[in-house]
């Protein structure tokens, strides 16, 4: 059986429509075929001119997790100080996407699986290049019943993140997504009306 | 009858490893509910903390098309030239990824539809946000007959789109997608093999 039809049992509709962002993950490993499947959708996807500059890392092996989620714990930390939050308590209470993000940094180690995305080449264009595997990704894990999230990482942690993999210099780390199966359900996103953030044929005249 | 709905009559699976840069299309119009379907897919993409900072123009306009079309072209040579090939006559004869991207610059403006894909913030970061939309947006093509490829415009052009389309200084054209039903077939890509651009824990050890 072929990837393809490992993802033959969800419609392309189901798996688009109760995509949602997972952050909270049972600690139950992940079998390396899903794994596998995973990333054979990955690297499907379009890519400038099929120059295919990517490199993926799954990470697998527990002190390699560890260390990766210290990381990006101290990472996570690093971007909220630049946007003037210092700690747990400047984080407003109650249910919101960064209190959500907040709990995801605590347990990030936790993931069974994570992927780092990476272009070979450093440059916005080799970036943005790597970002349709990631939906590619995300997608087939749904497919699968396994959620994760994208992540970024600080500048801070960078260089000891290219040390803990053996990226090279000349590679950019464009995004990193934990995987796991979720503690709580896949499902709708909300999301404004498609008349709010979609123009015909000018910015300013809404979509019908 | 929904979206999700119109879209499960196609698996996954089929979606994802049948999708492929369609860069020849068919004059024949898609019809409005195919469109809408198509933005309804892109906009349950993931994005940054659900902000959503993303603006979507869809160009249906005969002679909005055939504009954007002419500065497709004239921002297709750009770049070329930028890379020192001036003509048709610098680029290798047979078929190859720059002969068929050259003879979509030719042809852009007789796609029926193309989408803009605009990020409403100026970073970098900005713009990977809208990038799993344009992802789910040629799958959801693809669910419906429909091809079309990611291309990006040339700085040299990029005054004359915003005053064309009235985009605000702030917002940042990320993508432009042309989509048509395709001349030739949907069908399997050719990648390297995962083992090449997958490494297992670390950058340089093959994921198998």
């Amino acid at each position: 059986m072929t990837t393809a039809e490992r993802l033959g049992n969800i419609s392309l509709g189901e798996a688009m429509f109760t995509q949602r962002a997972i952050r909270r993950f049972k600690p139950d490993p992940i079998p390396d075929e899903v794994v596998r499947d995973i990333m054979e959708a990955a690297i499907r996807a379009p890519n400038g001119g099929n120059t295919q500059e990517w490199h993926f890392i799954v990470v697998r092996d527990a002190e390699k997790r560890r260390m990766l989620g210290e990381l990006y714990h101290e990472a996570w930390w690093a971007k909220r100080k630049d946007a003037g939050i210092n700690g747990p308590e400047d984080i407003p209470p109650g249910k919101s996407p960064m209190r959500s993000a907040m709990r995801m940094a605590n347990e990030f180690g936790n993931a069974p699986v994570m992927v780092l995305l990476c272009s070979t080449v450093r440059s916005s264009a080799g970036a943005g290049s790597v970002i349709p595997a990631a939906q590619n990704m995300l997608l087939a894990a749904r497919g699968f019943g396994v959620g994760g999230t994208i992540t970024t990482l600080h500048p801070e942690v960078m260089d000891r993140v290219h040390q803990l993999f053996g990226i090279p210099d000349t590679a950019l780390v464009v995004y990193c997504i934990p995987f796991g199966y979720p503690r709580g359900a896949f499902g709708p996103v909300t999301r404004k009306p498609l008349a709010e953030v979609c123009g015909a044929d000018h910015w300013a005249s809404p979509f019908q």
